[in-house]
């Protein structure tokens, strides 16, 4: 049985995007559960300004709050060097650092070109490198298509995982932001990636905007990864089209690879009993399928026309043997 | 460049299930536009009685009122012997019959044991065959699954498969009834069919209930398979998980392949457009998600503040040269 590694972002890239601010008591308890689940790393939280993402402004908070699994990794995102500060006084396992490789998408979601985005981490590397056993991994937006620019080359791809590499980076993540990906090209990326950086931790994010997320996280096995963040119910949207599907969904990643026999360690019963508390906690409905239609296996009674018919049928065999 | 074909079910699988009677007019002028979207084949109704489905109690209006596309076949649901009459008087090019491999559910659905279907069938068979080039198709309920038994044997679906060419049936369509099919399955029984069956044409339907139909699309392709079967918009729930998707999207899928660099034939933007009146037509919305999310390289304007960014960097460019 092969072996993959699943890491939940709902509480971090989901709760993120929520506009009702989720109790930190309620983040505690969620990420406490997540932790006896089996994920290989979770996602807490973001040491961004409080002010500037509200949502997570309890970063500090849930990071003590929490109990920790010493069989989980526990990574936040850190966006510069006083977010750096902030997480390394929290004792977080990993940084997770977030650029663009698209220009006008950096310049969107970050408000900066890439080579100041690109300085600005420097000055994390070099922050957190010092600290001691801080592992770093750098989320790469966009890879598989930018929403404003198009195509993304390859070779662009590359350049900055390269740089990345070159700094000292743990691992790096392949990010289908808004949902561009598609299964011959998540293929032929994570080879290209992989063959040139086999030491690199490397991690598929998937959003599932056009459908395609499990396609791909199939794709991506073929090329031998291993690695994919999720999130719980599908958390965390997409700003350029209202009303489409977000993140790739944990529980519906999850049951599909449980089904195909690959060994993920998660415990899918658990994960769907969160996944079933989270309309409750943010207020509306999620794009979870497997929590709206259960497992492939969760069976449904015989209806009663049926049950009458069998007794029919029974009879009229009585009658003429 | 590989060539797929893809048969559009929405005007009898999903209408099917609509609550509101769509007007034989609006049916009409649907489907004279799916018929010169490139499909390969078209299900355009039922010829179930129009008492237990009323939502397709025209069926012979609707056939009698389409313009026929040479290219096109126009395929019908044919239930018995009385549907066949009236759908050879139709002048139909293919009868599309159906029973499930469960024994529950098609006690359930069809209110008769397989045997007593099989009866029913074999009679359409014998009407059919002796009215000149009709072809029949026989599509297959639940072979991945019935949400009643639970897993399927592969021999009974094989031993059904067997009966039904032996009858003369030019195709079979296996069908993932309730959304139960997973890729490595998929490819399983796919092979196995194609293997012992190679003269059948051969169909994959699927449901995206659990969110794996394009996956299980790619799963079947790399088995040989190739032809689908989908639905405008995702048309046709799925009666037993309530809010939970049906029938495969069909441009989420022609989105996908086409990206993938398959010959499908069939025009996706006009596909877009059809999809995009679906809403108005049947009073709710759809689950497809290239509708919501546009296709892949549909891109958007790049924000204002980005914009000002621009200047503002060329500004500074222009004061510290």
């Amino acid at each position: 049985m092969r072996r993959l590694f699943l890491q939940e972002v709902a509480t971090r890239d989901g709760f993120q995007n929520e506009a009702r601010f989720i109790d930190t008591a309620d983040k505690v308890a969620l990420i406490d559960q997540l932790s006896v689940c089996g994920f290989a790393k979770i996602e807490v939280t973001s040491f961004t300004s409080p002010k500037a993402i509200t949502a997570l402004r309890d970063a500090e908070a849930v990071m003590h709050g929490i109990r920790r699994n010493p069989a989980v990794e526990y990574t936040v995102l850190v966006p510069n060097v006083r977010g750096a500060e902030r997480a390394l006084a929290c004792n977080i396992d990993e940084a997770n650092l977030v650029m663009s490789v698209s220009e006008p998408h950096n310049r969107s979601n970050l408000r900066m070109s890439r080579e100041q985005s690109f300085a600005q981490l420097r000055e994390v590397f070099s922050v957190i490198g010092g600290q001691g056993p801080v592992a770093i991994n750098v989320s790469l937006s966009t890879v598989f298509g930018c929403p404003m620019q198009g195509d993304v080359p390859v070779g662009e791809v590359l350049h900055w995982v390269e740089r990345f590499a070159e700094l000292g980076a743990r691992g790096v993540t392949l990010c289908d932001t808004t949902g561009m990906a598609y299964p011959s090209q998540v293929e032929a990326l994570s080879r290209a990636v992989r063959e040139r950086f086999p030491a690199l931790q490397l991690t598929l994010h998937f959003h599932n905007t056009r459908g395609m997320a499990l396609a791909n996280a199939l794709a991506a096995i073929d090329a031998g990864i291993d690695r994919f963040d999720a999130s719980l119910g599908g958390l965390g949207g997409c700003p350029y089209a209202p009303g489409a599907s977000g993140n790739v969904c944990t529980e519906d990643l999850l049951h599909m690879l449980q089904l195909m026999g690959f060994d993920t360690g998660v415990d899918l019963d658990r994960v769907l009993a969160l996944a079933a508390q989270l309309p409750g906690l943010i207020g509306h409905d999620v794009p979870s399928q497997v929590l709206k239609a259960g497992k492939r296996l969760d069976l449904h009674p015989i209806p009663a026309h049926v049950a009458t018919l069998e007794k029919q049928v029974a009879n009229t065999l009585e009658l003429r043997p």
